[in-house]
């Protein structure tokens, strides 16, 4: 039985990721915790409601460093001694550019490496001492393709260069951790979870929410230490020639 | 006759290769601009004073946008219509921290993300008028191999974790300006200039600055359109097999 706590899960990728964890048994997936700076949307209250004693929100910013800190006291008393398994980094800021970095504002960029390198930062950091109690040990960083420079020209069509530019820091953050956490038998693990038809991904992407937050779950409870470091696509049967590769391999960095 | 715009030319790599460039002859290297946010180092003066006429100082933040805006306006004045050839964004910081990423504060983190990644959005800015008039349109961005994952273990010692995902936030600024500029005939180029015996590098380092300098100051002329986006090392005959690989190849990102 494993706890999980994700950020950002009022919508999209979190939300369906929280939800699909709780419908496995409660023996494998325990206790899930979201952490979001708004209060619960409907369909998440409506999760709440359901799985009453397993799914917890938190209210907390990943942008300021003390209601995240907050955050993990209130976590702490809810997991006990038993600590927190998987951190599933999954709350981020896209901003659209015309022009692509041509139209990049400088409140762009800032606001963007705040929210998606800083803001995990500080997640692992407040977190870290109740993932070291934990058994599994798992970091999970969602990032992007985007965040590729390897397949950058695949992606120029995607107007976001602040979110590509934040994305490949976020990239190096994981890299940094994998390499420090190691020997205490961590898994710093970086997820593309695919181009999806959410309000971030727009009407026109490759996958349904359901399929790419699936392939997305696969990799997560998949990943071992063999893991650490990585970063992943997820695979999606069938689409592995699609526009997004989603063969479950390695992104080039 | 080319012109140059230098960030950070107050010791170390860019105020040797200030001195490298204006000791080539006038008819090669003409116009040197040097930007720092402090008044000239004796040596920087020493060398303004030697190329009266040909090297200019002016003072600008790469953290301050207005500063930076405001030098561009000074440098208009200082090369007309001619426009600017080449900009070499060297101006950087790195802060160290104890025991890698797991002591690295948010502080650390976000200056190093704004000096090293914002700062160079800032600079391309405020010049690209001035390079899209220049006839080279090079844009030089000075990274290291420590922000490339793929050598991410072999970099493992340098205690200097906020500057490593600055510097692989940076390569992907690169990576975006040399898409989007690539039509107009832009050279976007990251170069790692080695691991020098600089302030900065400390007196263990491979190189010592003459030569690293040269390395980069080749690899800036000799590059084409054909190094647009590329991340290169530089070339140091005989070491191409020490610690820093100098073989002029490409970093893996």
């Amino acid at each position: 039985m494993s706890s999980y706590l994700i950020t950002g899960t009022t919508r999209g990728l979190g939300l369906t990721l929280t939800r699909q964890l709780l419908e496995m048994p409660a023996s494998q997936v325990g206790k899930v915790i979201v952490l979001n700076r708004r209060e619960p949307t409907p369909p998440l209250q409506e999760l709440i409601n359901k799985y009453s004693g397993r799914l917890f929100p938190v209210t907390a910013a990943v942008a300021d460093t003390e209601s995240v800190n907050k955050a993990a006291e209130e976590v702490k008393s809810i997991l006990g001694s038993q600590g927190l398994d998987v951190l599933v980094n999954n709350a981020g800021f896209q901003a659209f550019s015309e022009n692509g970095v041509l139209g990049m504002t400088e409140e762009q960029l800032t606001s963007s490496l705040d929210i998606n390198v800083t803001g995990p930062h500080r997640v692992i950091v407040a977190f870290l001492p109740l993932l070291r109690a934990g058994k599994e040990k798992k970091i999970i960083n969602i990032t992007s393709s985007m965040g590729s420079n390897g397949w950058a020209w695949f992606t120029k069509h995607a107007p976001s260069p602040a979110y590509k530019i934040a994305k490949a820091a976020m990239n190096m953050l994981n890299t940094q951790y994998a390499m420090y956490l190691q020997d205490e038998g961590f898994t710093c693990l970086l997820i593309s979870p695919g181009w999806m038809r959410t309000d971030l991904g727009g009407p026109n992407a490759d996958l349904d929410v359901e399929e790419g937050t699936l392939g997305t779950k696969n990799v997560i409870l998949n990943a071992t230490k063999a893991e650490n470091g990585k970063f992943l696509n997820i695979h999606v049967p069938g689409k592995e020639e699609s526009f997004g590769r989603y063969d479950g391999k390695e992104v080039p960095y």
